[in-house]
């Protein structure tokens, strides 16, 4: 199915609208997610109260059509997509989201119906995760359709990606691999389990798995230490075996290397009692796998900042993605 | 002289660079705008304590090339612009700036050198104003090379565009029109100004001047009032009067309608003095003009929400500018 962004038949663009009256729809759109004004848009700045109890948050990230997603992804699934990229930024701080701004870039050829559709996923996104959108700019671009969202939230104790140590425990939650068919797209921020793992001390840092777990974790190594898995721990997602029985690849090269997982990554103190861990993520979170895949090591010589396979002691890498099958 | 930012030879582009680089080449060329991780750049989201004393302030806006600036202007110029334009957000609710983020979308045809001024400009305008480069997001387009900068500031008296009554003075800052000229990308956004109007009660409402003084002063009008003008008393920019004598248009239409001055404009309590109001500017701003130009008034009959000529008790328009000569 085609979900094409532009038209040339004026009267089916945002060219017809003017600059007025789509800044009124988009609010429109937006529906209850947008808090009246000053607190919403209309105003030079969005101003209200915001008592962070501990950290501000900022993360800014952005969706470009043809680069991100394309016509075979609804609008409404690509707005959402642009939320949760960035929510789930927040989850991997261990923290809430509280408001946000979009900066859109239109050709005057956008359809208006596609951009409408494109707000109520964003809207969709952002009411689920209790966000408000307080306000935007729109600019017209000659040929590239984007929007930017930055995002605002707090955390208590934010967990950066360092504070791991050698001896940690390395988790990881949900399942990886073959988001691209769909889930990518599609995916809940995990930030009930964010906020919910900020609140333990156990955990040390916290990152979300975006580019992949094999370009990913290095991210949470200290220097001169190694990421140690057992790689047979690894939780590979139904998509990911799907994918590996269509292109012949294991189902764990797509679980380290695919990305777009969404998923929560972390280092565990050392002295952590795993099963208590578990079992205390399990009454909470009793529909979501988390899994103890390895240890932060100090780094056999050659592996440092790398992940390496605690079967054979090789590292894990594009080579060494064929010793998996 | 030629600022285009584009080049066909691949080792001037920012494609030879590849994201990793190009992200260590922004935060050099930012410096010391960008506080050390995880206040800064590095981790999922910026995270650094923040206590607004009142309200936190939002305000986000970008600049395309070709649309906003073009290669007339120097790319060091279209960087302090960008932050500008924000900052003067910031002022015109009587705000402090505190950080922000940049959302860039670059073709991979954009030269290196030229993004490296962009930035330098950028960090320029960030420095001046005390503002932290907190983050940011690089997004590859096809051809539209833009940016958008999302600024959080705070406000312990945030003054909106509403608050004004009828009855209230109307005040200007600075001098109106012919911004074109050059002021539109090399001004210095009113932030003192703003804040020290923010202490003082008599200033109900603020906003900046960006569309220009006769579009912008009537989203300061409560509902069935005018703004009732003097005229002559207009500060008329220099660069109004060379462009009146260029395209023979009255120096008050310039003033009225140019727009991009990033002028601060008003409405003082209606028992304001104004004798003592402007010798305390005066003696805190002695090198800025502050000048009563009229009163919010009750509409005459088919002027609400609109400028009227005091002298005449016409509206001012696109019709009306024709009076002023």
């Amino acid at each position: 199915m085609s979900h094409h962004p532009f038209s040339d038949i004026p009267s089916e663009t945002v060219a017809s609208l003017g600059e007025h009256r789509l800044i009124g729809r988009l609010r429109d759109w937006l529906g209850a997610v947008v808090p009246p004004c000053p607190a919403g848009m209309g105003d030079d700045c969005a101003a209200a109260p915001f008592q962070p109890a501990g950290a501000m948050l900022v993360t800014v990230d952005s969706v470009v059509y043809g680069r991100h997603f394309d016509a075979s992804v609804s609008p409404r699934r690509a707005g959402r997509k642009l939320a949760n990229r960035n929510l789930s930024d927040i989850a991997a701080m261990g923290g809430i989201p509280d408001r946000a701004v979009v900066a859109l870039m239109l050709p005057h050829r956008t359809r208006t119906d596609w951009l409408r559709e494109f707000y109520l996923g964003l809207a969709e996104a952002a009411a689920a995760a209790g966000l408000a959108i307080v306000g935007g700019d729109i600019s017209e671009t000659t040929a590239d359709l984007s929007a930017s969202l930055t995002l605002i939230g707090s955390a208590a104790r934010p967990l950066s990606r360092k504070g791991g140590r050698a001896g940690d425990l390395l988790a990881v939650t949900g399942a990886l691999g073959g988001s691209i068919l769909g889930r990518h797209a599609d995916f809940t921020p995990r930030l009930a389990e964010g906020r919910w793992l900020a609140g333990r001390g156990e955990v040390l840092s916290l990152m979300d798995v975006t580019d992949g777990l094999a370009k990913d974790l290095p991210e949470l190594l200290p220097e001169n230490t190694a990421a140690v898995l057992d790689l047979a721990k690894l939780p590979l997602h139904a998509d990911a075996h799907t994918l590996a029985a269509r292109d012949g690849r294991p189902a764990e090269h797509h679980a380290l290397a695919d990305g777009e997982d969404y998923e929560l990554v972390m280092a565990l103190a050392a002295g952590t009692d795993p099963e208590a861990f578990l079992t205390a993520w399990r009454g909470e979170f009793p529909e979501v796998p988390l899994t103890l895949m390895g240890r932060i090591e100090n780094a056999p010589a050659g592996t440092a900042g790398r992940l390496v396979n605690r079967a054979d002691g090789l590292p894990v890498g594009a080579a060494g993605y064929a010793h998996l099958g």
